[in-house]
């Protein structure tokens, strides 16, 4: 029997292990408090400090990007009038069944419904035609970081699916096609700098089939990864809007000869909130969360061992010096055992422990263990900054080598509607040769969903590839090559 | 007539003086495009990237100001089921007729009515009464940035009163109610700290007299200040919960002995869209905006003077040297004249202006202006990073004492209420003797109401004042100093 310390530290490590991956899942959310599903309305969640602390430094650096190229940030309401979603006829057909709306107003009844914006477009359109007249006006870049809400009727699951979510919307309008097509392609570098690079989820951008686009969008491009269990998740989407939305709300420009002309758009939609599902499922172990270093809450824990105040004084000099170098430190100076402290922080995901001894306190010798290698090390205090931020580098490097390692081996090839079962069941994406992604080929779409619950994701967006055979559903000529996947 | 360089040049510098203070007020928000009112929604504002910039630097400082007193951040859900609400009578009660209610969601009808939060103390205490269980978990602090709505039914005025509004909320259990009243002076300490030392926003702490305490408070501080046409502003208030929420939400938590308890909360709200307000308000000049250096959008803009490339180098130059310092530089690189632009950036407020034209490209020897006095001075290239944050100090440091200055002048004693009808023309805060601020002083508070549309604004809460003779309004006895004020 363990022996117990006090009430609480029993209470450690996870009961599920990750290839259980649904209940282990479910599990790490709760133990290491990242949020709480207990709020009573269904479908919404609370999110705790140990997520928030993440999905701030997640905004921090997608906004820095999409700064860096040009984008601008902007507030605009929550609440949009019904008579804006009219307007683009595809828009409000695809999003009428997820709208809450808003009907009353203390004990009034209002005569215009408002909604709560699931994204966007139709709040900001509207103001887009006023402040877009001329040439010299455009680009317009600008993007918000904000909730959306749809009222999501499948089974909601924290960070991935719920009535509530938190992302950046970014909206753009161009003079030209090309600029809108170039800025399509800007998207999926920015999702490769930050998603892929900082928060180490591996994607591959495919171009959505006709039947499955944003509603009012010309083309889709979503970014789809694949979580622990085989499944795929999508995360961002960039589509190019043509002038669907700017004949709907009156979007014109006069170009440099004074003639008016119709704006090209696009928008943008890096969902932090479900990018932090990624970075759970992705990163974490058996003995709970990983965080890369750059989005860690904590990027370095401080353990002392022993009570003198020797221990407690070097704690809190190394501490206040990495704080100094602008690194997230804390000390754990509970009064838990140190064997506790590690399991704690192991399970809470902070990339580098410092433990803190008399030994250490004494010689200035401090013992560094890296929570994805359990590697030690044993660093003089007086490199310690420049140790610790090559260490946060090569924990990220090495998560997104292994991030990236599972992603590609979950790509397969499947010659035959049979191979293609088989293969669904190891999970992934499956690469296949298909009819037709335009309206004509959902049909074979459907038989695939029918037959095996999985879903044409579509087409790859970094480079055309050339089909050599039959479609595998019905046989007929291949155009395309698709991938195939289970959908979260 | 003035000579024009392209159809845009006319469009700048204010039409009215800052002592025209609404009209300017209205002007200064379109012309420096902080924001647009023309939404198609009642009383909800579209914010644009120059408000934003800035209005991000602001919530940037209070939360870590919130964060160094041990504040974590949290993500709650923004809507509230209605039975949350029904748990305390005077929160709802205080807050019913503001309401906005979701009723519906697609074409489905609730059954459970959802609130559009309008302040967060019914989600969070709900799931609080969850996490607090032992004196181990006290004190929690936590808070959360988001927006609130509130369907006011007065005049709305950009980022002084509307539907939606962005704020932070922190809300804090403690064990005892010596830990809440320590919180409530920590709190006023964080608006020193932040509002008045960064943001230039003198305040005084007073506390609310019993009928226009926050609902659900047994009491409220609100710090005061005073706008340039004489209005008082409410800005962040700090209320002592007490028991009052503890009970209805049962936060119940278990003492070192083992015994039940209740616990003790605060909450705090600092508005910073209203600061923003204030900001514009209190520092702006004829010229437009002047922004304290901290939270400028841009702290300096570059004016090239003349178009050679040897002066296009050393803007660049000049920006990338300041960018890499965290300085937010931008160059001005359009087709102006060097003079519009030079308006057009004082108007917008940047605090730093360095023009470069060909002999400072040769010299090395910027020409720096300072927005608040218009003085020029000469600098070496080589100390710029220094000088700019020296100036950027001075800057907002004299910001700071000219807005003291303003404040304290327009704070004044009346010894009658015909000269309180006098004093309150000339605008600001009027001391005077009161007879009580317990309920039974309401009636007099409305005599001051109904003769001057002034309100009782509260006692002074850093220090006791001594009231020295009889009620201005009844004559009564008078047992407390208080200020009066028109509000906006």
């Amino acid at each position: 029997m363990v022996s117990k310390k006090n009430d609480r530290e029993e209470n450690i490590g996870l009961r599920y292990r990750k290839s259980d991956f649904s209940k282990w899942y479910n599990e790490i959310i709760a133990k290491s408090e990242l949020a709480d599903l207990r709020y009573n309305a269904k479908g919404f969640l609370v999110h705790r400090p140990w997520s928030v602390m993440a999905m701030k430094e997640m905004y921090r650096l997608y906004e820095a990007e999409l700064e860096r190229n040009g984008h601008l940030p902007v507030w605009f309401p929550a609440l949009i009038p019904e008579s804006n979603f009219k307007k683009e006829a595809d828009h409000i057909e695809g999003f009428a069944p997820e709208l809450f709306w808003i009907t009353r107003t203390g004990d009034k009844a209002l005569t215009d419904r408002l909604a709560l914006r699931p994204t966007s477009e139709t709040a900001m359109y509207n103001m887009y035609s006023k402040w877009v007249r001329s040439w010299r006006d455009l680009p317009l870049k600008l993007y918000q970081s904000c909730q959306v809400w749809r009222c999501d009727t499948k089974a909601t699951r924290p960070f991935i699916r719920g009535r509530e979510f938190f992302w950046i919307e970014a909206h753009d309008v161009f003079g030209t096609r090309k600029g809108a097509e170039d800025q399509v392609k800007e998207d999926m570098k920015t999702t490769e700098q930050v998603m892929h690079k900082e928060f180490g989820i591996p994607f591959m951008f495919v171009q959505r089939p006709e039947w499955d686009k944003f509603p009012g969008a010309v083309h889709t491009y979503a970014a789809d990864t694949i979580m622990p269990d085989g499944k795929v998740l999508q995360q961002p989407s960039t589509h190019l809007l043509g002038h669907n939305f700017a004949k709907s709300f009156n979007i014109k420009y006069r170009d440099k000869k004074g003639n008016e002309k119709l704006g090209w758009q696009t928008c943008y939609g890096p969902a932090i909130w479900r990018m932090m599902a990624s970075v759970i499922a992705q990163h974490g172990d058996d003995k709970g969360l990983i965080f890369p270093f750059k989005i860690a809450p904590a990027q370095v824990i401080v353990v002392p061992i022993g009570k003198s105040s020797a221990v407690k004084k070097k704690c809190k000099d190394v501490r206040d010096g990495l704080v100094e170098a602008c690194i997230r430190t804390i000390i754990d100076d509970s009064d838990k055992r140190p064997g506790w402290k590690f399991n704690q922080w192991e399970m809470r995901g902070v990339p580098i422990r410092i433990e803190i001894g008399p030994e250490e306190a004494k010689t200035g010798k401090l013992t560094l263990v890296r929570r994805d290698t359990a590697k030690k090390d044993k660093i003089s205090e007086k490199c310690l900054v420049k140790m610790i931020e090559k260490l946060g580098n090569d924990i990220t490097k090495s998560l997104v080598k292994r991030a990236d390692k599972f992603f590609n081996e979950n790509i397969r090839t499947a010659k035959s509607m049979e191979e293609l079962g088989v293969l669904l069941k190891l999970g992934g994406m499956i690469r296949a040769n298909f009819c037709s992604v335009e309206s004509n080929g959902e049909p074979c779409a459907d038989e695939i969903q029918d037959k095996y619950h999985a879903m044409i994701r579509g087409t790859r967006a970094d480079k055309k590839e050339k089909p050599t055979g039959k479609c595998i559903v019905c046989g007929k000529r291949a155009n395309y090559v698709v991938y195939v996947g289970k959908q979260y």
